[in-house]
């Protein structure tokens, strides 16, 4: 059976969840304490020398890390990554702006403010992220105003990896409220019917 | 025929030309210069909302920006984009790995450094970068002491992804030298047949 390495608050994480019950495919899971330097003890660090989560361990041993990297893998041959070439470059274009616009922009800002909380140690480095977030949501509500998904009008692995940090935005005191179409959007994904909320043990 | 929209200076406008060399494409190339905001006017923004380049436009006029997911697009088929599942995920993995922890900290530090010439006004941003980027090399330099190229053995677009930023590690002063296996895989990036330099008119 597949495994996968997690940490309960990890959005890159819940991305790989989100995508499994999509799939209907079972798995088993590793919940570790980040905190406590479970993803950096050595055996972990051969599963991925980076130590981070999530990781996927197939039956055979064989791991890969890189939230969207596992994505693209697990969705291969499914509804969710079609096989048209000009949608799965625009899937890819999204997935490339989540890793540098959103990721540590959202992610980061809702660490520091609202797991860490070290909102006022690190108050200049959250603004300057918090500024490129704001770019980052505005570009995507632009986007999500004339469409229901992000690529080719169907609920993909592109809405998938964008919805995990997004959708914790406001963990960052980011104002969704800026941002109707990107709203709109967060509550169409809830509503598929594969959806499975993020907190779990 | 192919259009690419490039910066002179663009690491990631120049994995493309190593591609369309690799896969002897022939297109037209269209050198903006973007300190004069020439990547932000509205036509321009037509063609990516986010005012960046790298962008790739097809004969029918559509567009695509994101230098990987371009890499992706015109790569599928080819040797530099293997059909194998694993091995494609492999390089996904790498791809994300270039946009998180190579991008920002070789990129923006090499900006700052050599392009902008900012050092001093930046000096504590840059040195937080910079840890970053250590560390990422540091990855880079313990997988390739094993491996001729980053997946399956051969040149593939993980290679001219990550190669793009890192090959100019020394302009954000980075010390190479502390890297052998990287400093070996930059040589080997070199002596493709294909290959070609990055400055350009």
């Amino acid at each position: 059976m597949l495994k996968l390495y997690q940490s309960r608050l990890s959005g890159n994480a819940y991305k790989i969840r989100l995508l499994l019950s999509a799939l209907e495919r079972p798995y088993e899971r590793v919940t570790l304490n980040l905190g406590a330097g479970e993803a950096r003890t050595p055996e972990m660090l051969t599963r991925n020398p980076l130590g981070r989560i999530p990781i996927l361990e197939l039956e055979d041993g064989r791991t890969l890390f890189e939230s969207n990297a596992i994505l693209t893998y697990l969705a291969e041959g499914s509804a969710f990554y079609p096989g048209d070439n000009w949608l799965r470059a625009k899937i890819m274009q999204w997935l490339m702006f989540e890793q540098y616009d959103i990721v540590r922009p959202l992610a980061r800002v809702r660490f520091l403010i609202s797991i860490a909380k070290q909102k006022d140690k690190f108050e200049a480095h959250i603004a300057e992220l918090q500024e490129m977030g704001r770019k980052a949501l505005g570009h995507l509500d632009r986007h999500l105003a004339d469409e229901d998904y992000l690529v080719g009008g169907v609920y993909s692995i592109a809405d998938i990896s964008l919805y995990a940090y997004t959708h914790l935005a406001e963990e960052g005191e980011y104002d969704l409220g800026a941002y109707p179409a990107v709203r709109r959007w967060i509550a169409r994904v809830e509503t598929q019917p594969s959806y499975v909320p993020m907190i779990t043990d």
